[in-house]
């Protein structure tokens, strides 16, 4: 299986490097990088020393995959002509995600570059679109908080034990800014970064209508009401999410819900439901997101905590396990890392 | 005017007695610790070189305030026949918050050592009971959570505008756990609390009654719904809170929350209401809150991040405040500490 | 290749775990664990959910390598019956690290439990000892910081460019304390280690004989003079080691000391002599030992800087290095993880 | 005093107006800042939200001294022409701390823009040049890594009990790369300098001239031979120079080594010599130095372990103090912070 990437330097293209080197099945045979672009990937990436590629402008080898981690828009600029060409593709970027391009441009204040691809993709969140996935040839990979969220409350949802307002406060370390903030934003520096949190995208972020267009679909209803506000964390990696939702029936009890969860997950190779509230650490370096979910029995809220690496399963990883769905491989192929702890 | 602490060695103990040391009208002149007991200061804690005084095992200097850093109900026991003499006394241990023994029982598992002195006791968040602390002898000290969490909501529920739900997602940085975890918990060490985020008091912490106690009395109700959920997040000092609560107009704009908010705290010498969302970093090392209220329009939902400094305006500096309140200082004195950035 | 692990609950011990659970050729079929005894280990181990054994006092299954991860004294009394059963064994406490019973007594403060096994242990640097390591049975994996100075200077010292006074100045991240520290020391605690660098073991530290051991037998000299200084850095992995010696000709270009050490290490699947200056996070979750070499050409001294991650090439994947050596499997196997950055 | 500061922004500057807001004899009355010109101060450092000033293009007030905290080069052409005017200055650039213009252009690769001045120029470390800063008007405030590492070697050289090579190991926070460093390099960024040490400068770094220049002055000779090597370490504020040198007599003791420097420091207000190997969070936010000799006596090896907050005595407070000695002021005025531990 040959495969490219398109915007190798950034960190999830990196990550999708690094996972992909060790992936039996795939070979990388094809990166991009404008900046880079002229090197070969151990200049660019000194790690990465065993990928003695050159960075190139465009994708010009012939691959059977191709993977974008470019900026929102650039993104379906790149991936268009080879999707159109017959190449599987796999966007981490926010382009194929919202499923109109009204929708899109809401969200993120460009016009969408490639509204007639939009039918073709599916939203890539393995768990819940398993089937579609095999079937597509795009894949719109989730955001790092809406995995984490969605994850989190769709058994409730899909079961029906929650009415609709869903608040997700989402923690995520700073490799979410990516490495592109650099140049405008010193909040991003380490001085800056560390010893310090704070809420950002108060007046609305990019995945806000992502949630809410996936809880809306398990709801089965034109829409869902979600209240997001994500945090920045001084840790590199690692996504929170703690999701408070109402529920129908305040007598529920957590054991109930406990199990209802488990069941729903139940052969799932890359999430669990802990017997304890789970830590970010717990997933580093790993594919797997953790669920685990409670009950404020005094106010009658649903409350779930999840947990997940944001550049594997919020990213990279996530890309690769819908790549072995889309070969018809075991799902779990070149993503069995274990957490690095400590 | 003679100072004592009880309970020295601890986080909000020396951290007491570095402001005490800058404080232009106190004097300490007795400190207590257990395990440090018969050590010079210096020897316990080597950055107060300045600071030469004995541990001892109790208070046995004449002194005209003490403050007491010990732990839940052992603070009690030390406190009540100091109290008892006519010594003014502040105690940043849970013991006097929660108002009635019962409630204090459910909170903390223990029973109260003293409930006899529990009617004597204010509430110490200078914001909001100003006067009574300046007429009492026993101040009970908010905890790091409720004073931000309190903080935050208070002009919301002094004004009316939210209904009685509200969420408070905590976050607080690792000393809130205090020196004391260090013996049962390797969760509390750096290797394997840096880079990590977790939930924990899923099941009852004992600030969810000391919220739900105080925002009920704004309300002037008998009681108030308050989910909590607190984090461990990767950083040493800092707490931010992020409060939710459903608006009861939900057509209520930004900018009239905003104005409600600065009206509210108007010549609070400790409280402001910023343009931007604030950084627990802008509050290190000071006696800051910063509170910034925001709408969700979509849902009608109050948002309302809070942060401070969870050592000193969440625990050594406002009892200091309290002080200078049961003094006749000025507030300020000796807490204009600026803060420390980057 | 049955395996068991002596000491499984600490930072060492845990990663030996995680390692041999995705190892093609072994199987870990016993653990021990002191405090965790009856346990199953995804309960004293959370993240490791998918090895379900017991944790019990000692080792009961029959294996065919036994690593410990006790601390020092208590690691060679556990191996001792089962290296004299004909077990293999590797041992990552600092037990047979020095070869005379004596040296050890000096360095470690007790007597050596087991000296009649130190003539047949082997110091399980496997650059530098690879044919002896495949021979024993016994094998003293090397301490962290000794691993990246040895490695640092046995290129120059084997070349005969230096005379005899290294100073080694370690920085490791606070993993390196072990989670035994715990009862005894709050400097382990996240709060006070955090944004803290300090100076240790100033009056002697245990691998400072170890060091001069191995640069002595590479001078073919009876003993080599070492200052070696460690430092704490609030990171939780990681070890800088850099390393000075006097030239002999102080004229020796950089380039031609990079030659050197690239001959010396050519054909080392673990050690790598980059371009650039190296960083610790370009080996975090690695079996690499990164190498650079360079010259201080005003004052005659060989700088070496060397990076490892002290938990993996520092310990435990140190181990299974040298376990496949024993076993004649490829020295890799099991050891392909590449750095997780950022 | 009126006081201005040029070059606000960055990290020094903004330091220096935080500790020059609490100075009791000092008025802030002028701040420049490029990008910010046109703004108030409040809204380019949020947390100064007392300092309402403009943020102007250049000093326009009239002022008694002037601060200059812009980047090397830049500094002295913006302090020439108020130099000349007669205003006092202390420079936190490098401009005028090498005596003479070639050596400063050896070691920052530009000409000097204002050579005629350097004879005027005192170099700023106040515990070795008091005297002389007290008559000058011009100081050259030192470098955070000189600081450290002369104050830790002045007394071993001028009592003449060491030899002439002098390594000085340094460990230093990020915020030492300032905030310029945003543009061009992705290390800053927190994502990657978080759980990452590495060492940088390894081909000439401009602090190496700085400091054999005042090593050379102490010993009274024309030259000192010192080999230095800065390393960046995961925390935002804190230098520690670990410093090693022969002993000229092997034999001399640690206790006696220890009163040598006591007395050598004897009466400083901020140059403290601990009991035990000092931590860099026991001056983090205080004008502290602290200073441990002991003695490797295996190798005859003095070892002297210093450290300081590199924005505070490696900066801003140390220029403040210089400050002081410039017009009469007790030295230690508005420069009494404690640690802020933990």
């Amino acid at each position: 299986m040959k495969v490219g990437i398109i915007g190798v330097t950034g960190y999830s293209g990196s990550e999708l490097a690094r996972l992909l080197l060790r992936h039996p099945e795939a070979k990388l045979v094809a990166v991009t990088g404008r900046s880079a672009a002229g090197k070969r990937v151990p200049e660019a990436i000194p790690y990465l020393w065993d990928l003695d590629l050159p960075i190139t402008e465009s994708i010009e080898e012939s691959v059977d995959i191709v993977f974008s981690a470019l900026s929102s828009g650039a993104s379906a600029v790149a991936l268009a002509p080879m999707v159109e060409k017959g190449v599987k593709a796999v966007d981490i970027a926010a382009d194929f995600r919202i499923h109109d391009a009204a929708g899109f441009k809401r969200a993120y204040k460009v016009d969408h570059p490639a509204p007639h691809l939009l039918p073709r993709a599916v939203y890539g969140l393995s768990e819940i679109h398993r089937a579609a996935i095999k079937r597509t040839s795009l894949v719109a990979n989730p955001g790092c908080y809406p995995e984490a969220a969605i994850l989190a409350l769709a058994p409730a949802v899909r079961e029906g034990i929650v009415g609709d307002h869903f608040i997700v406060d989402g923690k995520s370390g700073i490799s979410g800014a990516g490495r592109g903030g650099l140049t405008t934003n010193t909040i991003d520096l380490y001085a800056e970064a560390n010893e310090n949190v704070m809420a950002y995208g108060l007046d609305g972020h990019g995945h806000q209508p992502e949630i809410a267009q996936e809880l809306a679909e398990l709801r089965e209803a034109p829409s869902a009401k979600v209240t997001f506000v994500p945090h920045r964390i001084p840790m590199t990696r690692g996504i929170l999410a703690t999701c408070y939702a109402p529920l129908v029936d305040g007598g529920i009890t957590k054991k109930k819900v406990r199990e209802l969860y488990r069941e729903f997950y139940d052969g799932e190779p890359f999430v669990r439901v802990p017997e304890l509230p789970p830590q970010t650490k717990h997933t580093l370096g790993t594919n797997y997101c953790l669920v685990y979910p409670t009950v404020d029995e005094q106010t009658g809220t649903l409350v779930v905590v999840s947990c997940l690496d944001n550049l594997i399963k919020g990213a990279a990883g996530q890309a690769i396990q819908n790549m072995n769905l889309m070969f018809g491989l075991p799902e779990t192929t070149g993503l069995q890392g274990l957490a690095l702890y400590p």
